[in-house]
């Protein structure tokens, strides 16, 4: 082992409005002791999520960051050292690295992953992203051809995938991204059928033209108004498939929810269900097995937005929420 | 026939706040005429119903009712006449009878009843009522012994039924009602574990106290702040049965949902899901046999309200949106 100091970037402050660099502070820690049962990691690739600012509200479906301390994030690393049976030097992870050059984890903790190249492609296409968008799509979603597909956050990680694996089904497939070029990139390189650019105000017409006959299956990242105008727009038995509410997340929190509910969850039979990855980790090999055949067709195409540098990290999410990115985001450490 | 006069009660108006008498007008109109397909039917019980208020705002599962036109409604009716081959003079049905003596409707629009005793079974526990608890519940809600069920609007026709099938499958059945009278009745009456009376303020307090397990299934029959309350305290995995939402009928529309919407869906992996009785009605016979067991049996106890006379179905109703009755409100016209 030759490096001797692990930069790590801290909470030190819980935002209360938007998060902004203040909050994060870039130090220099001693190389951590893996104990027993753990694993010292070499961090490769950062995974920035709209969920690392969720965590900071509080408990989600994990404890909330703590200021002074790592701030949390998945990342895939590489073993270098093992006090484990399971892992051994060399072996390429998964698992909650935090944001720093190096970390000891619980083995028990870790998913270990297939060596592939591109290595990115294990934060995006066959990671929580490809698999968030597989399973929220197909398993909540229940898209069936000829129905119209409806995705918010449309040209981030998961949505990206998610609208091209409804275009694999024969489903029409409308976007919903922030910007003209977003939108253009939705229609004419992911083969979106329509893209609708929420910053051009008038959300509801343009969606109701972008899906003249009604949405069948709305994957949700963004609650709010988004979610709203969906909701008058749903067809009789609809799906709205609960992923994320990055609208709720940076700033303080909403003080009510979106019109409509429950009314027209009862007139129009709409189903609304929320779903976290995890819960379909049973279901992992079959998923990968099939996004893998799609990649290799050409039938899904990856976009990744590789950013270089540790102490890039805070700017990279705080970009992140601010809808900067296209395809999945990560750093390079 | 002896009659020669169809007493009839006319929406007049379209509400645009509270109901009240002015919207109605009690007139008297000729005996229809059964056309070609049609039974003539001397209506003797009208079904009141929180929808009823629904269809005033629009085009529900069902078209909006138009002012001067007779009131729509379910009636428990008795052919006397008929221009079909499938229903003939002495038949029981159930159909849209609307507010009125006398109704000639379609025979395919009309449901033949059994003839049982007593006949005002047929629009309680037999008919919408009963058959919207069963399949909401055990469909939609999904109930395992142990688990915490929550009821809304539970001294009423559906919400007192919920409760009662919710203690046989072995649930701990929390009734939220309106006043104290209602909610001893819920408890000592009934069988609830316990009740929470939302009109005395504190609502998240004294749900959090009646299920200190948190909630598994939230039977959802009013909407806005209770809603809001149970959503907040609902289990993971937990199911929401959007029944109904008379918070929201009479009245101006909200101009927001509850908050959680759709936060805690997520992070809880919640499911919301709205149903309509009528997309059951195939498997209708399997649920009433199951019903009139437990009848039988004394599981489930019934609770009419029954009031006399068809000039009084404006006020049965403005007191049905107050909360006024206990168990399933009708009219014996």
């Amino acid at each position: 082992m030759t490096a001797t100091v692990n930069r790590q970037v801290l909470l030190v402050e819980k935002p209360t409005g938007k998060l902004g660099l203040e909050h994060f502070k870039l130090v220099e820690g001693a190389m951590p002791e893996p104990k027993d049962g753990e694993a010292l990691l070499r961090v490769h690739y950062i995974s920035l999520d709209a969920a690392n600012r969720a965590w900071m509200h509080g408990a989600t479906y994990r404890a909330a960051v703590e200021t002074n301390t790592v701030m949390a994030g998945g990342g895939i690393a590489e073993v270098i050292a093992s006090n484990s049976p399971s892992l051994k030097p060399g072996d390429i992870v998964f698992g909650d690295t935090g944001w720093q050059d190096y970390a000891a984890v619980p083995a028990k903790h870790l998913t270990k992953m297939p060596r592939l190249e591109p290595m990115t492609h294990l934060l995006s296409i066959y990671g929580i992203a490809g698999l968030t968008a597989y399973f929220g799509l197909l398993d909540i979603g229940k898209p069936k051809a000829g129905e119209t597909v409806v995705v918010s956050v449309a040209a981030g990680s998961v949505g990206s995938i998610v609208g091209q694996i409804a275009k694999i089904k024969g489903c029409r497939v409308v976007g919903i991204a922030g910007g003209k070029d977003k939108c253009d990139w939705l229609t004419s390189e992911l083969g979106f059928d329509a893209a609708v650019d929420y910053k051009d105000g008038a959300i509801f017409k343009a969606l109701r033209a972008a899906a003249p006959d009604g949405i069948d299956v709305y994957f949700d990242n963004v609650g709010g108004d988004i979610l709203e105008a969906c909701l008058a727009q749903m067809n009789l038995r609809g799906r709205i498939a609960c992923c994320g509410a990055i609208s709720q997340y940076d700033g303080a929190p909403s003080a009510s929810g979106p019109r409509g509910v429950p009314g027209l969850i009862v007139v129009k039979r709409l189903t609304m269900q929320g779903f976290i990855v995890m819960d379909y980790m049973a279901k992992r090999d079959e998923a990968l097995a099939e996004l893998q055949a799609w990649v290799a067709s050409g039938q899904i195409k990856v976009r990744e937005d590789v950013i270089d540098g540790l102490e890039n990290t805070p700017q990279a999410l705080i970009g992140l929420l601010a809808g900067d990115n296209r395809g999945k985001r990560m750093i390079r450490v």
